[in-house]
This record gives C-alpha cells, structure tokens and sequence, in this order.
C-alpha cells in the first residue's frame, strides 16, 4: 500500500514526513503580508536599504499575484511554503532577497504566519456562528409559539415552543462565539522579531511590525513567542465545545425527521432520498455535522498530545499543529454552515408536535402548581395528589383535559372549574413566564432582542 | 472482581450505577446556599410564608453545621446530595420542607449547585496559576543573569539566561490564568428558576437569587439553563491547555535535574532518593505533574464523548459531569501546587548551564549578526561565512572564542577585534536587547512588572 | 477549596501527589501472591534459606488474613501497597523479610502486580460478557419472530425482527470478548525477575515464579519486562471498542422506550419513574451506560498520553497507570453488568413495533426483488418502476398491502397475485433467508447456537 | 476563509459535507474487486446471465484499467467510489449494469470494500513492523556488547547494553505486530450479501463471495455486517498503541542526538542541519515520528466518538469511517518507515555510552548482590552498607572502582578482591545472566533467535 513509496529509500521516507508544503501552503497569503511588514520596518530601523525593501515588497507582490493565478510551482523539495516563498524572491529579485531574512527566523515567521491564520479563522466563524444564530432566532421567531414536547430522559416531560427550543441553540452558539472572541483576543501577539528564540541584536521595532499586522502588541518573552501553541489549542478547544452544540442540535433534527417524531420536514437540499422510496427523506446532513464531533475534538486531541512534554523553545513535532488546526477549523466552518443552512430549510410540523405535547400526560406538574398556588399545598403534597390525578387518566385512558372535573374532584375534592386553564399543552407553555420561561411572549421578546443584537453587531 | 458485588442482583446494580452521592456529596455546601436563597426569594415573591422560609433557612443552616463537624449521614438509597439535604430536612422541620422544591426541579438545582462549585474552582485555580507566576518571576528575578542554552530540537540553539526561560512560562501561566477568568465570566448566569426545564407560572423573582448567589444575571433560556455543560467544557478546556504547559515545564526539569544537564538540583522535598545510591535524586514530582496531562485531557474528552449528541434538556447521562469535572480540576490544582514548590525548591547550577551554554557554537548566530550589522553582508552570505568559521573551530576542536583573528581572517578577512565581543555566551545573552529578547536587563524588567501585577492584583 | 490542604507546604503536596496507596491498595491480594512464588522460588534456587522462605510465607499469609479481614491499617508515608505490605512483614517476621527484595525491584514487583490484577480482570470482563451475551439471546430467541422495523438514517427501512436485532449485538460482543481474550493471552507473561531494569546476577529460576503465578512465561527482555504498559493499553482499548457497542444499544433502549417508539418497557429495577407523572418511566440506567462510554474511552486517552514519549525504563509517570486503568475497567465492568440485567428486564411490545414496521412502505424493496427475480427486470429498472407503486399508495394514504392488484397494474401490467406474498412486513422478514439474514428461522438457529456455545464455555 | 465557497448556498454545502469521493477514491481496487465476486455469485447462483455477468466482469476489469493508468474522470456530483463507478459501467455496458447491483446495497457494499482495505492495511503494517524488528535486531547484535547506561527517572541507573536496550523495543513491536494480526483474524468476515441490513430472498450464496474475496467467512448477522465498525476501531487502536512505543523510541533518539548526551549520530538522511552551525544536526525525523502519536491517536479517537451512540443499523456518520481510518493508518506507516529508516542509519557512540554508564555509581546494586551472594547479608542491609560506600565514594570524588580495597573495607571488614570484579560497567552487565537480563551473550542469542524467526515468517 505504502511500501512502493518507500521503498525507494531514506529520502524518499524523509521528504514524505519532513516537507509540509501540501499543508503549509495554505499560509501563503500570511507569509507575504507578514514579510512585508518585516521589510517595511527593517527599512524603517536602518536595518536594510529603502531600496532592498523596495524591491523586496515588489518581488512579494509578484509572487502574490503569481499565486492567485495558479501561475506559482509548488516545490516539495523546498519543504515548506516560507522556503518555496523565499527561494522565489530570490530568482526575482536577487541579492536583496537574501537581507529579508535578517533579525528574523523561520520559528518566529512561522508562529506570526499561524497566527495571522489563526485569528482570521476566528473572524470567520464567529461570522458563521452569527449566521447561524439568525438563522435559528428567525425560526424561532416564525414560531414562538407552536407548541412541542419538552423532553427529559427523551421522555415527554413538559409542553414547551418550538420557538423556545431553538432559542437554547441560540444561547448556547452565542457562547460559542463568546469563546472564540476571547482566543482570537488571547492570540493577537505578534511573535516577530523573537528571531530563533532569543531575540536579536538588531535594533528592530516589534510595536511597527505588530501594529502593521494588525496585531495588539508583541509577545512579551521570545522564547515564548516562538513555543506557544496554546492560541490554537484555544481556538480547537472552543470549536469542540461549539461542535458537541452542533452534534445535539444534530441529534434532534435526526430525531425530529424520523417517522417516529416527524416534527420537521427537511428539503432536498439537506436529506437524501431513494429511488425506491419516494417519500423516506434520510437526514445526511444532520447525521454528517453530528459526526463531524468526531474530527473536531480529535483536532484538539491531536494537538494537545503533540505539545505533552515538549520542551522549548522549538522541536519539529510543532510542525503537526497545522494540519490539526486545519482539519479541525475546517470541520466545524463547514458543520456551521450546513447546520444554518438546514436551519433555514427546515419546515415544522405543528400539529405532528402539538399531537405529542399533549400525550404522556405532560401537563401534571401545571396541576400540581395550580394546587400550591391556590390551594397552597405543599409542593411535595400535591405531587402525590397530582400523581393520583394522572392515575386515573392513565387507567380511563384519556389526556388530562378530557377528565370531568368531577372525577378530578374524586381525588381533591377542593378543585375547581379554574383548573381547566392549565390542562391543556398550549395554555402550559403560555403560562411559563418567569424569566427565560418557556411562554410565547418571552420567546418572541428573546428572539427579538437577538435579530435585533445580530444586526448591529459588526 | 465485581461479581460478587453485582450477583445481588438489579437493585446493587442500578444502585451502584445510579447513586451519585459518593461524587455530589462535595456540593453540600452549593446546594444548601443556593436553597436559601431561593427560600428567601419564594418568601419574598410571597409565593410561600415568612415563616416557612424561616423554617427552612434554620434547618438548612444546622444541616450545614451538622456536615461540616461530619455527624451528617449520608445514604446512598437517598442517591445524591440534594435528595441526602431534603430527606435531614423533612426530618428536622417537617412540612415547610415540602414548600421548598416550588417553583424549582431537581434539574435547575443540579445545574445551579454544579455552576457554583465551578466558579469557586475558577476562583482557586486563578489564585494558585498566580502563586506558580510569582515563583516563577521570583526565581527568573534571582537569576536573570545566569547564562544557559537555549534549545531547539534539544540542540544547543543560543544562549539564554535561565531566567528569559523562566519568565517563558509567566507568560504562559497567565494566558491560563486569563482563560479561567473567561471561562468564570461566562459561566456565570444562574439557572435557578428555569424548573424542570420549562420555567415556572409562579411569580418568581429570578434576578433576586441570582444576586444573591453572586452570578452576573439569570440564564435567558430555560432550556438552556438546564442542558448546558459547556462551563465545565470550557474549565476543562482551559485546564487541558494549562497542562501541556505544566508537562513541557516539567519535562525540563526532568532532564535538567538527569545528570547529562545537571542544570538545576532539587530537595528532599520534591524528589526522592534511594537507599543504595545517597546521591541519585529522582524527579518524582515533575515525572507526576507530567503524567497528569493525562488526567486532565482525558477529563475534557471524557465530558466531550458524554456531551455528543444529547437531545435537550435533560439526560441521565449528565450525571457524570461532575467526576468528570472534579477529577480534572483536582488534578490540576495539585499539578499546579507541585509546580510552584519546585519553582521555589530548586537550585539552580550556574556552572553548569554557563558550561553547556557555550558547546555547540553557540554563538554562530551572533558571528553572523556582526557580518551584517558591521560589514553590511547579506544575511544568507552572512550563514555560509559563519558556517565556515565554526567549521575551522569544529576542526580544531575549540571553541568560537578560542579561535584567533588570523585564524577567522582566512576565512573573512574583513573580521575585526570588535568580533570578539560576540563570541562569548554571555556576550551573546547581553546583546539581545530586542523587545522580549533574552538580555539581562530585559528579563529583570519583565519579571519585576509580573512581580508588580501580582502583588497588585486581588 | 484546595488552599487549605496545600497550604501546609511541600510535604503535604509530595504525599498528596506521590502516595499512591489509595489506588493501589486494591492490588494487595496479587502483591501477596507475587511474594509468596518470589520467596519460594529464592529458597528453590538456594539464594535464601528455607527457613527464611517458611517464615515469609507464614508472614504474608499473615498480612494476607489482616487485610481481609479489615484489621490491616493503610499508611499514605509508606506510599503504596508494597511498602505497606512489607514494612508489616518485618514487623511480624524480623530480619528475614529483609532477604524478600533479593533479585528484585520495586519494578518488576509492580509490573507483576499489575498484570496478575489486569488478568483477572480479563477473565471477569469475558464472564460477564458472556453473561450478557447469554441474555441477549436467550431474549432474541423469545421473540425471533416479532416483527420490528429495522432502521437506516433512523428511519424505517425493512421489517427486521426484533430477535435479528438483539444478535447483531451478540455478535459484536463476541468480538469484544474475543479482543479481551487476546489481550489475556499477549499480556500473559512474568515481568518478575527483571529486577530493576537489567536482571541480576542471582541464579533465579524466572520460568518458575512464571508458572507459579499462571504465566505462559517471563517476559524476554528485562526491560521491556519493567517499562511495557501497553497490556494496559490493550486492555482500555479493547474497554473502549466494547463500550462504543454498549452505548449503541444503550442509545437504542432510549429510544425504544421513549414514547415515541414505545418497543419495549423497563421494569422499575431499571427506570425511574416519577411521584408526579406515574406512567412516565425514565431509561436511566440505559442513559448512564451511554454516558459510561466517556470514562472509558477517557482511561484509554489518558493511558495513551501518560505513556507518549517516555523514556525506557522506569519514569514516576507511570504511576498513573493504575488509577487509569481500574476506572476504565470498572466503568465497564458495571456498564456490562447493567446492560445485561436491562437485557433480561426488558419487556418487547410486539404491538407497537409491528405496526411501526408496517409504516413507510418499508417492503417497498421486496416489490423491486420480486420484479427482478419474477419478470427479471434489471435491479435499477425495478426500482423506478416500485417507486412509482409507493407513489401512487403514498397519494391514496395507504399501505402497500392495501393496494389492489389492479391499481399496482397501472404501474407494471406483469405483476401477478403473488406479489401479495411479499408486502406484508411479517412476509418480508420471512423472505431473508439468506445466510445471516432476518428470516425468524435464521434468527433461532443462530441464537440456539450461541447458547449452546455459551453454555459450554469455561 | 470559506465563505466564498459557501455562499453557493445550501447545494454547495451538501456537495462539501456530503460527497466522500475525495476519500474514498482510494477504495476503486476493493470496489472492482468486490463487484467481480459478487457478479460471478450472482451468476452461479442463477440470479444473472453468464452473458451479463462476463458482460460486467470485462466493463470492471476496463475501469480497472482506465483508473490505473490515469485515464478516470471522479466525478464529485457522483458522489462516492461506488456510484462512479456503477455510472461507468453502465456507459460501458448498459443493462447488465443496472444487475450487478442484485441482492446487494450500498451498505455492505461499503462495509466489503472498506474490510478489504483494512486487511490489506493489517498485512502492510505487519510487514513493516517486522522490517523495523529485523533493522533494530540486526543494529542490538552489532552492539550487544556496547555498555550504556540503563536510566530509571532519567538518572543513571545501572548499566546495560546498547544491544539490548534496543532489543526492549523489538519485543514490543512484536506485540504490535500481534495486536495487528489479532484485528486481522477478527475483521476477516465477509458483510456481502447482507444487502441494506435484513439480508435477502435471492438464492445468493455469501459462502462463495466470501471465499473469493479471501474471507474466512460471511458475516453471521446481517444488521451487523453493514453497522459494525469495529475491525477499524480494532485498528486503529493496535496503531496508537504502536505508536505510543515510536514515540518512546524516538523521543530517545532525540535525547541520544542531544550534545547531552551524544550516544548515537544521525545522517543527513535523517537529520537536517543549519548552513550555519555545520555540526548541529537536528533530528527532525525523529520528532516528527514523535509528533505523530497525536495524529494516530486522534484518529483513534475521532472514529470512537463517531460511533457512539449511533443506533442500528447504517446512519450516514459512519461515512466519516474511512477518512479517519485512512490518515491514523498512513501515519502509522511513515512513522515506522521513519523508524525504521533511523534504526539502520543510526551509529552508536560507544565511547560516550561507556563514560556515561560509569557515572552516577551505576554499580551500586552490584556491591550490594555481592554482599548478599557472598557474605550472606540480608538484602535491606546491603543496600545500607552499599550506601556508605557510595557515599565514600562521593565524597572523594571518584568511581567506585577507583577506591581501595582499604577503603572500601573502613565500610564493611568482610569485603575480598572478589569484590572489583563487579565494580566496573562492563562487568556489570556482563554479570546479568538472568533471562532477559542484559549480559551481551542473553543479548546476542535474543537477537539472532528473533532475526531467524523474521526471516522464516512469511
């Protein structure tokens, strides 16, 4: 399988481990903005001519443009994208290319680089995590009050909204952007200038290259600068957090889909059908974002054995971190998207939900309130009469609000006609209104204020 | 093994995998806070008497005192901590203790005990991450100045100072720090009040007992309020990356304490000896720091693997988080307690790191620096020259100092004296004056600002 | 809330974090033992007398009655079990203990230890999965014949049986057992002799402490003998793999039992019901095997991280071993046992799945075989054409069995009456006959041919 | 960062998440190769024409051939290996295309192809397990006889041989190599014929495929057939666990080629160095062998938690399978290639091992046996005396064979000239003859005994 490979001896095993261009070239955009800055301050400080930097920038900028086009060779001999760049510019433009690299190393290029793409992939999913955030709120707004089963234990427990369910979804990737605005806070230190890992002699001014980066300041402490990984292992971490919301979200769209529940209908774009059963819709997309979990916390898991017990500054294991980083942001950008996507696409099916919050009896708790608040029984206490209540129903076998309140009176005499008001799904839900509540008007009230915040965010 | 244990049939087993007291049993003193102020918010929303209220705070308070001089019982058939609270309750105050449970479930109880718990955990985890910082500044303040090799790819690199490598981890430490005091920011919104999961009808004031437990505000979503583990994810997280720092630190003083560094001694205190050789001293303490990363990651994906793909709200399988949680941040705290009394227990050997300092050309780097800087030679001419000059010392099996001018001349017969005051180790640490580079002065700076802040901080 | 007990200072850090005792007292039975065929052997071999050897054993067997029957006292300053154990032994006996550790370590001690526990526990975790196995079949061969539907994507695809469905489990478990008896036979030979890494120079008899303690042999290399963990490893793997399956079918009896399904019911002995909501039964103990999956697999990952990049032969990491790997086998241990005993609980309700088989037109496939294999239509072809009859009951609202001939001919004039024998799902599981498929006659005789294999079984 | 290439729209998305054709291209040899076998059932069967079944056979046998040499257009709409396949075959030979897919599905199908890979996966990295076993014998006979320091804790411990310290990692690659034969045996089941997941009712005859396909049987249980996974868990397992032994042999490899330590050189094959510092060679492969233990174990990991929980019998996430399995086994393959690469190229340093060895009293336990072998002193006393003259040692600054007998006799009167012949490294090790001990004859026989039983296997 692999033994042709290697078989052709140690440089061809060494060149397939070593060279991480098929990865790291993904950087190249990072890399050319990182050495420009470098160029523009070296200039700056005196280190190199106006002149050099001059033709460095340029000869950069070619090779940007080269690479956009698709018009740059990529050389596995050349190991990785920083030499691919730098062996380029020196075709380009000749003896100035070689004072690029001077009061710099390839470790502290490397960690700017990774970082620059690092903190652009949080921009980019706290976009997608807002995305999907409107996605759910306007459902959830659409449907605020359709009334649904609220689960325990995947048992029937409590009525609750259709709305107010996906509005958990919406706290929960709220935090998830949260955290990831935090790692892209905690990464924005710019490593340049850590040289090797001491430093440099040169008289360089790390506050020009990290603001011309975008960055908020310079790491503190070279060696660290160039060893930390704990910016990525943060952004991995956050995306596994984010990816078991994404895989509970999942669960429940797979669950909702099955004929068993069928609260909701997904189109064609999310589920797959078959030839021979026209109407069997199967939920791929949802089962695949459920499995992306998988990947994402593998990510982290991956990374945070490659860094165990590393000692500083820089060991070649930190060559693995992209590739984890990659694979892990990858998955959870594309299970985002596909998570959105089917929250837009997704079609509730009212009477299917309401059917089941009437079922399991799951208005007794509301009798069971409706006794301490009137007759102000004792909580415990009206759980055993409410137990008796349900009893009876159970052995009639009807719903709660089809029981005479005669019969109800059987078990507590001192009901009334009032009681009527909380038997039913619909007014259970609507009476949920403590803070957070699951009642219409705290749903649509929630969603507004998000849609509203979602807006106006940046 | 267990057989004997599990042959007395399902009720040993159910018990043995349902009762959670052995673990909860540590939220005492959470679950009876958070059940007095939501005793005094039921009374004060008029939802149960004064009296009552009363009532229960007492009892609870003596129930408290009762555990605190360990003359509380606690029964596994009771199955957890809140269930173990309000059975000694119903004993001590009889029917008010039945008055308690209103307007709140067994779900938003857990979800509030377990978020109090964390955030006393994020509390002391800060504190003690502080207590490692200062030892650490401490110890990199006393020897800022001590020459050592800086590595990569645990090859004699550059030279350092032992205490720039120090300060490395300060850095680190605080970035750790600065993830638990997000992850304590975020997680803290109460969830008492969202009930079973539904929210409640009863008039209650969720903004009173969520002052009154010290939480920012009220979870928004009652579903949410109930499912979310993602605080325990988060400190999990942040405690995992804080463990690979702790390993890559102890990892170093695993092999600066083995012979072949000999770079720093440790006492009685943090390693043990053998009776047959006095003088052999094992890191025991740094091997088992080490070995916790294990622990601590495998408590994350512990909780991660529970988390996927759970329906909301509530499942049984929550249940494990808190082992999960517990297990992890105890490990941490310990690692982190054993870090900071190694950092002020070991003695570092300034001979020795000086004498490894200089093996190795060392100070190649800084020959080439002077090439550009001085004779204004392209940084990559500037390797190749430098490279020859250390092939001449190599052959002559000297060291880049011991080198003669006439011997470097041939080499490149430009070079000065002046190039001798880069040669030596200490020569070389001195000129990395960059920001956050490895010069004394720098690293004095660095560790007397951190000793400020902590000293400042609350 | 760790302050306090490290706040005494650095001894009380190092014994928290060193002492082992209270992991590894349960390793006390094999320490003994291990003793005991070391002493024997020594006096065998003449390195010790014979009287010595009587006296050690008498002493062990001593400790052996203490510890059993609890009047044996545990100290943490002497660390771990062997110290215990033999600071008592001198105690009892005098100076012949002294003579005990000759041609022996502290490692190669431990190494046996553990692997005498590990292989105990082995044959444990196969009788137990054999008990499991035995009740799953002897349920699948009860209701061999109960139609059920079976599921992809969660939604129905072909009547099944409810017997076929619990043997796909049995043979899973079979493969499970299988990985624990190959772990067995690998990890299967004697560390003891090793001493502390190289051997000694004692003429001791290695293959006759190995058979003396039921080792197929010593181990052949002396320090591989005192640094291998990977039979813990393999172990926690195998652990994992069968936890992967338990969750499985643990998520299947969540929703099997969720009124939404309604396949089968849990006696009280594994649900917990509800004082407010009588018929509501919670799967809990099914949730809490689920969940188990993350401590399990968590030991493995934690395993796995303690033993990355540890030099040979001996490391204080190591130590962690024993925490790790008897929480993983204790999580299944219990996981198996809860599982088999809802295995045995578990009531099928025929009703309920029958008429679940029958929705979704799920022998809409048999339609397309009988095409092929009646009018030999290509297998492509007959699928368009049984998607078109499924349209055509899915617009009449009925199932494919309540179709008349002569609506069905509309679609395919060439169908005949027999096409009757193969719509009703009943007809349809009957019909895969194939090797290992879902006909009930298929299903008894693999399950009667399981029980039989399991009963004869050691 | 992948918005552009999402804001497609929700088409774009489901062709990202859903097409697995970039993964499981790899599988067209298995897929050729399972779909000849099950045509030439079909037919014998009498299920298909002898006509149409060489029909397929020969359109099977030309995709063979157009993909081998490049000539396949992948067509991602396509979606997978299968379908582009299926759609070739039908271009190539019409109808009888629309047969070949008979009494079969997708879902063992894809279980077919993917066992295939995974056996043959088994069979490549037992092979290269073994020529790592035969590189590392061959290098431990060369040097059986080179002493070298045997570490506990990183500290000196006792002397033993180079040989045999590289023979430790033989024995437990030849573990490795079990685990993976174990997974072979066990996965070599044939899932053919087990159709979507009930089996069928054509004549089909599993035995036949399962034989041509080289399987030693079908499958038992169909609904098993197509949902197992655990022959890749069972992989990938065997995988991270070889790898934790990798990473241990190459995190010493690293320390070896530190200037710390200095006990072996690597080549340019396997090192890279620095233009300017010649003589610094990194082990960068060594590293990156190291680093791949996240990568596996990640893999590992990402399948574990795909798998849980997922109900029977086929849902879509099983299809993120095949990419995990994929990269865990592919870096398995080059970290061992790697390895084996370095064990060849690596040349001791028997000078640097001797020094070290002498160092740290390394035969203390030496004098100690001595005591106990000659002068009849209990084993705990021993180590007492031997501690004093350790510590006389010490004090004086010398090696223990550099004191007099004099000396050693102010220790203990009793000592002989008998008692040098233990105090040098050499006859240290020389002197441990127990079995598996490290005296160099024990390590010559062990090497040969392995390197005839490489070259006999298979």
């Amino acid at each position: 399988m692999w033994g042709g490979r290697f078989s052709r001896g140690p440089a061809a095993i060494m060149e397939e481990i070593n060279a991480s261009i098929d990865v790291d070239r993904r950087l190249w955009r990072e890399d050319i903005e990182g050495s420009k800055a470098h160029a523009a301050m070296l200039a700056a400080a005196g280190v190199i001519g106006a002149e050099d930097a001059r033709a460095i920038h340029d000869g950069l900028e070619t090779i940007a443009g080269e690479i956009e086009r698709g018009a740059f060779t990529f050389s596995k001999t050349l190991e990785d994208i920083h030499m691919n760049i730098e062996a380029r510019l020196k075709t380009l433009i000749g003896e100035p290319a070689g004072r690029l690299h001077t009061a710099r190393s390839r470790n502290d290029q490397v960690a700017t680089d990774f970082r620059l793409w690092a903190r652009r992939a949080c921009d980019d999913i706290e976009a997608a995590l807002r995305d999907l955030m409107t996605a759910l709120a306007e459902k959830a707004l659409a449907h605020a009050g359709d009334v649904m089963p609220g689960f325990t234990h995947l048992q029937t427990a409590q009525p609750i909204t259709f709305g107010h369910h996906l509005m958990a979804y919406v706290e929960m990737f709220a935090r998830d952007a949260g955290r990831i605005a935090d790692a892209r806070a905690r990464m924005n230190e710019c490593p340049l200038g850590a040289a090797a890992l001491a430093g440099t002699s040169f008289p360089i001014d790390r506050e020009m290259t990290a603001a011309a980066l975008g960055f908020d300041r310079p790491c503190a402490n070279s060696l660290d600068a160039v060893s930390a990984r704990d910016f990525a292992l943060e952004l991995l971490a956050a995306a596994s957090i984010a990816a078991t919301h994404l895989s509970r979200l999942a669960e429940e769209i797979v669950l909702w889909t099955s004929p068993h529940f069928g609260f909701v209908k997904l189109s064609d774009a999310f589920s797959t059908g078959s030839s021979i059963m026209p109407q069997k819709r199967n939920p791929d997309a949802a089962e695949l974002v459920r499995a992306k979990t998988g990947r994402i916390t593998a990510s982290l898991n991956n990374l945070l054995v490659v860094m165990k017990g590393l000692p500083l500054a820089y060991s070649k294991d930190m060559q693995e971190d992209k590739a984890a980083t990659f694979e892990g942001v990858d998955a959870l950008a594309l299970a985002i998207a596909a998570m959105a996507g089917m929250a837009r696409d997704l079609t509730p099916q009212p009477d299917a939900m309401a059917e089941a919050a009437g079922r399991g009896f799951s208005t007794a708790t509301d009798i069971a309130d409706w006794l301490v608040r009137v007759l102000n029984t004792p909580f415990r206490d009206a759980h055993h009469v409410t137990g008796a209540i349900v009893a009876l129903a159970d052995r009639k076998g009807v719903t709660l609000d089809a029981l005479s309140l005669e019969e109800m009176r059987t078990v507590e005499p001192r009901l009334t006609e009032d009681i009527f008001t909380v038997l039913s799904p619909a007014a259970s839900a609507a009476s949920r209104t403590s803070h957070g509540g699951a009642a219409p008007d705290n749903v649509r009230a929630q969603a507004t204020r998000w849609l509203d915040a979602l807006t106006q965010q940046p």
